[in-house]
Order: structure tokens, then sequence, then C-alpha cells
């Protein structure tokens, strides 16, 4: 991994803090009003097909990469709705303007904006800010930290506890494809408590020592960058089902702590998954 | 139903605000500390028997009868942890201290404090408040409101619309019993999008014009007497799983229209349910 200044590092903050802020006032006008619209982009990610894009999911990424454009224009950026564009600076953002549609149609206040910074080899740092709560995580050079109603404090995972002691979510109870859902139930029937619903919020949750577990299939790369660097900072470790990197996408495990991971990749490894 | 004159309800509505702010300086401590240790109460109400119970409960609940010992000693209360004391008034205070106590332990925003007056024929009026976001939702008395990081609002419901347009929600994809479970999925199988994990907060969403319909079982009284004033008030309805009466607990639906009720019903009562 590159090393970056300091004025670099302090830098990419000021600009992901200054792109959530802008997120949040692209984006609420939008959240809960009756007539927002929800398109069907087509894709048939779950099992019903409906994938939920809205006017709010492109004013969004718009209103961050008008940040970009103006102070970093150097970067490159991917978002989720508007595509790529290359930078020279060796620095991506990658963007997920609205992470949880379902939710966020919902009115339920757990989806969130996701800002990545990538570098060579992932990501360097990450954001997750609600909005509606006007809640923020952010990690990533060293620190992570959350800011909320309650204030500001330092984020940081539980840490490693036996699988049975564990506390897991993911957003669907399918998961993904029937064969990834089987192999989630062998895991969800070895923890404490399993708890759905909360899309990139989960993730959030596990930076902030709430929760052990975290297992989704079939993201993207906007999808993931973010958690991947928010909850690495925070302590905890994310990888691939199989232990391998996810910051491209795919199926993800995130945990607070190294019994936690272990113990939930020594399960989905012996189910099949094609 | 009994008339309440212009006084009783000024004074009911002015007291459910008072608890509400109690339980919200009581439980704002206890949440996402570190410490909050889980009791089992040794029920088993779903598959895993896990109903941590905390010290949080009990003290949100006894701020609440400490205000109504203060300004309304005449009326009876029904508490989830501490029982029931008898009144005069012909009114009972129904209290659930911490509605989610699962969500609650996961740090999620989505439990929260259930306020219920209740005369002879079951709640004329209700209030669901979520202290972390800070926000609020009240009905009865010809009145449906809400209050929140946005600002104060009207509720209302959307409305009736066919059961293949309806949002759906549930706490766990189990809901009960393996018949009450199938029964549900009958339901999910036609509606556009199923939503898992947010407690009480889905009734506030459903009485915020939001979604369509929550479906539930095994709810105690103190669960569901608060949604039903707030959703009865903004235009809804909410009646067991045959169209009786569920304020006595059980299992409940709640539609935001006539079509989804009767939609749902007509599936729900096809299906076996001992």
């Amino acid at each position: 991994m590159s090393v970056y200044d300091d004025n670099t590092v302090q830098d990419i903050r000021k600009t992901a803090h200054a792109m959530a802020d802008a997120a949040r006032r692209a984006v609420l006008p939008f959240f809960r009003d009756a007539g927002l619209t929800a398109e069907n982009k087509g894709e048939k990610l779950f099992d019903g097909g409906f994938d939920p894009v809205t006017e709010a999911d492109r004013a969004v990424e718009s209103a961050m990469r008008g940040v970009l454009a103006r102070v970093r224009p150097e970067d490159g950026v991917l978002g989720e709705e508007l595509g790529a564009s290359n930078g020279h600076s060796g620095l991506t953002w990658v963007l997920d303007p609205i992470d949880g549609t379902r939710g966020f149609i919902s009115g339920t206040p757990t989806w969130g904006v996701l800002i990545a910074v990538s570098g060579e080899d992932g990501p360097v740092f990450g954001m997750i800010d609600q909005p509606y709560i006007g809640e923020r995580f952010w990690g990533g050079f060293g620190e992570a930290r959350m800011q909320g109603p309650q204030g500001a404090r330092a984020l940081g995972v539980r840490g490693s506890r036996p699988l049975d002691e564990a506390i897991l979510f993911t957003t669907f109870p399918e998961v993904g494809t029937k064969a990834e859902g089987a192999a989630f139930r062998k895991v969800a029937d070895r923890v404490r408590l399993t708890r759905y619903g909360m899309d990139c919020y989960a993730y959030a949750l596990l930076a902030a020592g709430q929760i052990d577990l975290v297992i989704e299939a079939g993201l993207s790369n906007y999808d993931i960058q973010a958690p991947i660097a928010v909850i690495e900072a925070a302590g905890g470790i994310v990888t691939d089902w199989r232990g391998g990197p996810v910051h491209e996408g795919g199926r993800a495990v995130a945990a607070a702590g190294v019994q936690q991971h272990v113990a939930a990749l020594q399960i989905l490894e012996k189910m099949p998954l094609d």
C-alpha cells in the first residue's frame, strides 16, 4: 500500500466530509417524499427483480461529483449511477449514492451514502453516512470515528468471541442465490442472534462494537469498499467467503474478531456455492 | 367508545410527551453502552429463545411510571416489566419501555418506547418514540402527528392499493410458529417488496405513509396498543389475522388501506394456524 503524506490525508478527509454534507442536502428532500418515483433498473438482483433507482440516487451522486470536480479534479471517480471517470493521482473515489434503495423507498433510516477512496490495492479510506439520523462513520489512515445525535466518538469493534455468542446481520433472508442462502443459514444456525434489513448500517454497527458478523452476497465494489475501510480502521476483518480480498465485490464476511471470522469461514467453505 | 372532554385529551397528550421525554433521558445512557448486560428471561418467544431484558427496560418503565404517579395517579398502569396497578379513572396506560430489545442490544435505531392509553374498548391514544433518532409518532383523539430530525408534520397512511404493489414488513422471517411463518410467506409471495428487522418502527412507517402492511404474530397487548392508536388515527386499519380486534395481542395485520387489508386476510384465512 502506498504511503500518503499528512496533507493528502487531511485533504481526503475534508473532501469526504464535504461530499457527505453535499449528499445530505441533495438526498433529504427526496426521503419520505410521497412523489418519489421508483424505477426498475431491469436487473434481477434478488428474487423479485425489484431494484428501484430513483432520481435521488442520481442527484446525490451528482452532488458528490460536483465537490470532487471542484477540490480534487486529479482523482478518478467510480459511481454506481454515473459510471467511471479516470484521474491521474492514483486515487479513485468509489461512490454509492444511496446504498439500500429498497430501505430508502420504504422510509427506513438505515440506508446510507457510501464514499470510499481506493488506491492500488483497495480502499484506504471510507465513510458511511446516514443523512436522516445525521450519523456518520469513517475510517482510514489510522483513525476510525463516528459522529451522530449523541456526539462524536472513536469507533472500535467488540473483538474476538465464540460464534455461539455472536450477533449476525444480513439484509435479506435469501442473501443471494439459493446456494448462498443455504450457506448463510448454516452460519445463522450457530450464532446467538440473527437480524435482517439494515443495509449498510449493519457494517457501521460492526465498526461501532455492537455486532459480530455481517454476511452478504452479490455485492458490487461500491457496496463494500467504504465498509471495508471503516471496519478495518476500527480493528475488524472483511474478506470474501473464502478468506480472500473482497474490495471488487462479490460475497463478503465482515467480522468483529478473529474467532467469529474463522468460525464463519469454516462453515461457509464446506458449502457448494455454484 | 367513551367521549373524553378537551381538558382530559390535552392532559393525556401532555402526559404522554412528558413520559416519552423521561424515557429518552432514562434509556439513552444504556444504548450502545459496552457494559450493557443482556439477561435471558427464560421465555422461548422465538426459535432461539433469545429474549434479552436489560436494566434499561426497567429504568425506562420506572421513569414513565414516575411521571404518571405525579400527574395522573388516578389512572391504571400496565407495563411489560413492572406489571399492573389499578386506577379508578377508567383509563389504563399500557407501556412497553423498549419494544425490540434484540434490536436495542444490536445497536439498531429502530426499537422504540411504546405508550398507549386504553379505555374500555381498547386504545384511544398511542405514541411510538425512537429516542436515538429523536423521532416521535403519536395518534388519537382526531390527531395523528410526528416530529423528528426534519421537523413536525401530520401523519397519514398511503391509502388503498393492490397487494402486488404493496411493501410488507415483519421483524423476523420466522414470524412466529411454523404455521404462522408459512401463512406469512403466502402473503409475502404476493407483495412487491418484503422487508425485515424494523421492530415497532415498521408501524410508524405505515402511519407515515411509507409502507402498506405490517404482519406480526406472538404479540402482547403492550406491543400493539400504541401502534393501533397511531395507525388508526392516521387512517389505517389494524386487526388480527381473522379481521377481529387485536388490542389484547396475538397475531396482527396493520394495513394502509382496505385493499391491502382484505387481500392479506383472504390469504391468511386459508392457512391453518394451529
